[in-house]
């Protein structure tokens, strides 16, 4: 195969940005479906292109740019490895050097303008890769591998470096894989292993390693995305791609740095429209690892709380270890979709059952207890003073005999049970080699979740190594830890897609008229007075007290007169913080005299702490009802995000808050509502009446707006409180702080 | 050895219950060393003695009732198992029937007293063990080991023989191991693995076997201890007498149910003193695991929140899964006290160094940078490209040559560290086995911990199972999360051990003349009124507002001048709950007549609602303060907690509580309040003056002195809420709910 390396040309010159491979347009479950053009008010795209990769990971011809076969040079072992994965892949491979006759006996080409056919893909062993891809591109290249490393990663000098190549890339019309990436996606795959892949994407070709190496656990691998310091190609490009692969069960991914965040979040809603399961892990969650891993791969880290909401948002499924990533990927990439929730945990030790049931429990599973017509089913084959209501505890004998595939198959059977959970907490051959072989006979005949967790701390026994490992259909962990998470990310992910509706579809794509009527109160890089950011938020629907802003105590009574007693008075100006704390705000004022003591009081405090006001407002006064707070802010990676908390002195406190990333719709909102550890507050606590949870919802979707279509002209933007009324009479923005950027 | 069944007798006559081995005095720290007839105030023990367990696990002799060689018979093959034990421990062994004259070629005796020899052990194997205790007494055999099950695990005619069997054991003398237990006590232990061992104890045999396992990892075990139903000998009884055992490092113990909660603080007390570390899995987190293994053991269960406390009072490590008792017991026992803090992570990939890095500061540890002086070192060996702050990241090459080990002993050398993490994430043969050497290497000429993450999932590699497992040293573990975990649970327990003092040194052993004034106050079966809770709380020096009981609205009006205005005023009755949402309570009364108008008032809405009235209670009002709540309970497995938390709506909203089992010292108060979410509160926000933090400890040591005295006297006591005043101040109780038993 190597030897024919001037066959005919083959592939087609349609550029691989465009083409989706097997793209099918999205059902559209609601909403106008994006398109390519599609952008969102925010100016953010709602669509992204599934870049066709295949011959990136396929291709039929290949050259190596800078291949030797000369000793000890550190190209030549990459060049040999490349040459061995050519001939088992039956791709052509070309070698290039500008010296050489030949390279591992290949003919060698001496520039890439000399190659003997239009070539898939060029991968490139050059310290400097920049001038060739001009070249590459004059040559009809598709893709280039780019090994070299010394850009973003290395600081300032190799940012700019690696601009440079993001722009050569970009006029020349290829797909470039890098730089500082390496052999990964030209591993050996394993080819005899059944069912539905992991495909893997990581930014670190060394922490890939235990994935791909799941398949010495019989796990089947389909693809490997080095991606590298992303230059070109990013994350999110493959995640969309394997998206689109039906041999693809499940994405594993590991992510130090997040290129593109709303070309990331489009690729996770690609992934969630069809139903494929992305787990990753996102380096960040401490200060110390977010800013190691971000001088590492040289990209924005946003705010942990923003990715981790956004994941969510999308999917995602986030795990810590790269153990978990091994674990929850294989499960979700081999389990059918539940036929119920409920999970049996079943084991030879009543121990054992209690703790795994402890633990499940602990992770959210549910564990239905048996029907009495199960049990007693059950009890044909277990001891009657052992107890199989769930966890089903058989003693050990069973197991032994023809009994215990019954015992799994009466199980199984049961409509209430999605999936059983098998702990074999330390092997003995007897029993155990038995039960593994009755497990995996079990999992071959349904289409129930399989799982066993192998607790000896040694691994070398046959039924793990042999029986377990050997089948495709159950699912064999180390530790109940992982097995519990596991499946429940997965319990999580079906009742997740099964749900999905993309905000894609239904994000605004036009200004709405409040946003004009917005736009004009803003006074750019200033604070708002609290009237105009009022002005603000009633621009945009949200309801605020009756209040005036007056310039003297006059003015003040008369306002008290329109807007009602009791009143609420407030220092007023563009730059006042901490009114409280100052006491510039006077509540509870009953009469025209309490007016006019306060309207005196709030300017003495004002000249003395020489503040500027421009008034004081007198404003209705709104009692009984669950202080919140709602915010917009902005993130450097993902653009404006929404904020609910409980309001007051609790919010700076217990910082009880949950974030969002728009576009997201009302069920995002209540989920945001349902995070609060406070949210009992909105049920209404020791009689208190249940607080208007639609309107604070409502509110919730209107700052949404105003996030994105002033969103890039806001610094900050926080009502606090918003004043949430009982059931039925609706929510008021008692005070906002709005920052103009 | 097995011939010579009719020895002398070596061993004494002595009550095992009585002397304990290798017994001293613990150091008396401060206070008065407790002594074997101590009790607390509460009647507790303050005491436990070590029971010397010797002879239990290295018998000397050893008879076997019930013994069988007859083919087909279960206790053919215990028996076969204990022979080849005694043999190769060197222990006479004598099996007992009834009919056979020799079981296995060795002479059988017909009865116990027929035995050739004062036996140290008898292993029970008959169906019932209770006519047997008799015999075993009179024959002066020190313990006995019941394997037969069908007690306190079966329901309540279980438990009933259980009784029964006990009652015996404690008139016999003898201590008994089980029933319901197994052969685990007579494992084979590896003898030829050094360094200090894992000593084990666990209530459900097949729950032990992976710890047992680690044997096969190189990990020293000394013992195992399956205690079964606990009848007599219980865990307690194993943690005292571990923590006495020179070569026991550290002891893990799997516990589903705690027999007795006072024994097992007092034997954890032990192992504190003696800075042994417990890591024990507790099961019970969730209601379901506590169900399951309460009935499973047929023991009491505490609320999760207040064995969990107990736990970390006593500096227990609680873990989750077997495979964190496995890697967190293995670190503890091998690992020197920590000459620092700082942890650095090395590692031949940035990307790894980053994600561990995240992970070790997610799980509380320290990370210190580097010096300039030490980076400077490093970048000797290691390119200057490469970060070396820590993490320190290699870049792979270095590992090959002879700069790999300088690198490691110069961090090693560091004194700001204490503990190096070297992640291998994929092995990678050239470089992993090396680096694997000279990390073990290291580990031999240093004193500080060494440890390594082998992250490939197959770990049957080489420098794997034969270089690191087979250092003594390094502590080799299979997650990351695992090892930091392990990490922190061995940093925190040194902080701990360091710093103990045993409660029980210090705990009130004779009644305050504060009780007799309470006692009088109490009415059991009911609920006392607000002002005869509140003189409770004042005769325990806690301070409650001025306040008078009146039952006239004149009568009012002059309490109110005495107590002063402004006042609060509040129905007050024996039965009265939810005063606020009834109405019952008026604040912020500042004149004559709107004491009279709330008077009339209160007594209405009293009548109306049929609520009996003591009185009204006139009463300072007092402000500004942080609201807390102090309360006392009662566990089913530990007697008297102490709870204190955030007051008003919040208490009930969040559950922002901390609980501890007295006898508890200020420290652990000061503890309570730093676990509080809602802690910032007392340290002032938004401008708010600091909260009298000494007041509110001195005050929770107060309750606990009246749940000590009183405890068994009062079903509730909650001190609700407790308004702790700015520094300096002082604290209040301002209302009290106290209900009698």
């Amino acid at each position: 195969m190597l030897g024919s390396t001037h066959g005919t040309l083959t592939t087609d010159s349609r550029r691989a940005r465009v083409v989706a491979c097997g793209e099918q347009p999205a059902p559209a479950v609601h909403g106008r479906p994006a398109e390519p053009d599609d952008l969102d008010v925010s100016g953010r795209p709602l669509y992204c292109e599934v870049p066709d990769l295949d011959r990136l990971f396929r291709p039929e011809s290949l050259a190596v740019i800078g291949a030797s076969d000369a000793e000890g040079r550190p190209n030549t072992g990459i060049t040999r490895r490349l040459v061995d994965w050519a001939g088992r892949a039956g791709a052509r491979l070309h070698p290039v050097h500008p010296s050489r006759p030949s390279v591992f006996g290949l003919p060698c080409s001496r520039t890439v303008a000399d190659l003997p056919e239009q070539v898939d893909l060029a991968v490139l062993l050059v310290a400097d890769p920049l001038p060739v891809i001009e070249e590459l591109a004059q040559a009809k290249v598709k893709f280039a591998v780019v090994f070299a490393s010394g850009f973003a990663e290395t600081g300032d000098e190799g940012a700019a470096a690696q601009a440079r190549l993001t722009a050569a890339v970009e006029r020349s019309g290829l797909r470039l894989l890098g730089p500082n990436t390496n052999l990964n996606a030209f591993e050996r795959f394993r080819d005899d292993l059944d069912g539905p892949a992991i495909a893997l994407i990581t930014q670190s070709g060394h922490q890939g390693r235990p994935v791909f190496a799941l398949q010495e656990l019989g796990v089947r691998l389909s693809h490997w995305a080095p991606t590298g310091n992303e230059a070109d190609l990013e994350t999110a490009d493959f995640l969309s791609y394997f998206a689109e692969r039906p041999e693809v069960g499940a994405i594993a991914a590991y992510v130090e740095g997040i290129k593109d965040g709303r070309a990331f979040l489009l690729a996770a809603d690609r992934c969630a429209r069809r139903k494929v399961p992305v787990v990753a892990v996102k380096v960040g969650r401490t200060e110390a690892g977010a800013r190691t891993a971000a001088s590492h791969t040289g990209k924005l880290t946003g705010a942990d709380a923003v990715v981790d909401a956004a994941l969510r948002q999308y999917g995602v499924i986030r795990v810590d270890g790269l153990d978990e990533l091994q674990d929850t990927a294989t499960l979700l990439a081999r389990a059918r979709p539940p036929r119920a929730d409920g999970v049996v945990v079943y084991s030879i030790s009543g121990g054992t059952g209690a703790h795994v049931a402890d633990l499940a429990a602990g992770a959210g599973l549910r564990l239905p207890v048996l029907s009495e017509a199960k049990q007693a089913e059950l009890h044909q084959w277990i001891p009657e003073y052992l107890s199989v209501a769930n966890p089903v505890d058989n003693g050990g004998h069973p197991v032994g005999d023809e009994r215990g595939p019954r015992i799994i198959r009466a199980i199984l059977e049961d409509p209430s049970v999605g999936v059983l959970i098998c702990p074999v907490t330390g092997p003995f051959p007897p029993l155990s080699d038995r039960l593994a072989q009755d497990l995996v006979d079990a999992a071959e005949r349904t289409d129930k979740l399989v799982c066993v967790v192998w607790g000896s701390p040694v691994g070398t026994e046959r039924a793990y190594r042999e029986v377990l490992l050997g089948s495709s259909r159950v699912v064999t962990f180390r530790t109940v830890a992982n097995c519990v998470s596991a499946v429940r990310a997965y319990l999580d992910h079906h009742r997740f897609v099964d749900g999905y509706r993309s905000p894609f579809d239904e994000a605004p794509r036009t200004p709405s008229p409040s946003s004009r009527k917005a736009r004009a109160l803003l006074r750019p890089g200033q604070q708002l007075s609290e009237h105009a950011a009022k002005q603000l938020l009633r621009a945009y629907g949200i309801r605020v007290p009756r209040e005036q802003l007056v310039t003297s105590a006059a003015a003040a009574v008369r306002a008290a007169g329109l807007v009602g007693y009791p009143v609420v008075m407030k220092a007023s100006g563009a730059r006042i913080a901490h009114k409280t704390e100052l006491g510039l705000v006077k509540i509870g004022l009953t009469s025209a005299s309490q007016v006019r003591d306060a309207y005196r009081e709030l300017t003495d405090i004002a000249r003395y702490e020489d503040i500027a006001l421009d008034g004081v407002l007198v404003c209705q006064m709104v009692e009984r009802g669950v202080e919140m707070v709602v915010g917009a802010s902005h993130d450097p990676l993902f653009g404006p995000t929404v904020t609910v908390g409980l309001g007051g002195v609790l919010v700076e406190v217990l910082r009880d808050t949950a974030v969002r990333v728009p576009p997201f719709g009302e069920e995002q909102v209540r989920g945001m509502c349902a995070e609060l550890r406070g949210r009992a507050l909105l049920d209404g606590v020791r009689g208190r009446p249940p607080a208007d949870l639609d309107a604070l919802v409502e509110v919730v979707l209107r700052v949404q707006r105003m996030a994105l279509e002033l969103g890039d002209e806001l610094a900050e933007l926080d009502v606090n409180p918003l004043m949430v009324l009982p059931r039925g009479q609706g929510a008021v923005a008692l005070d906002a702080l709005v920052v103009c950027r």
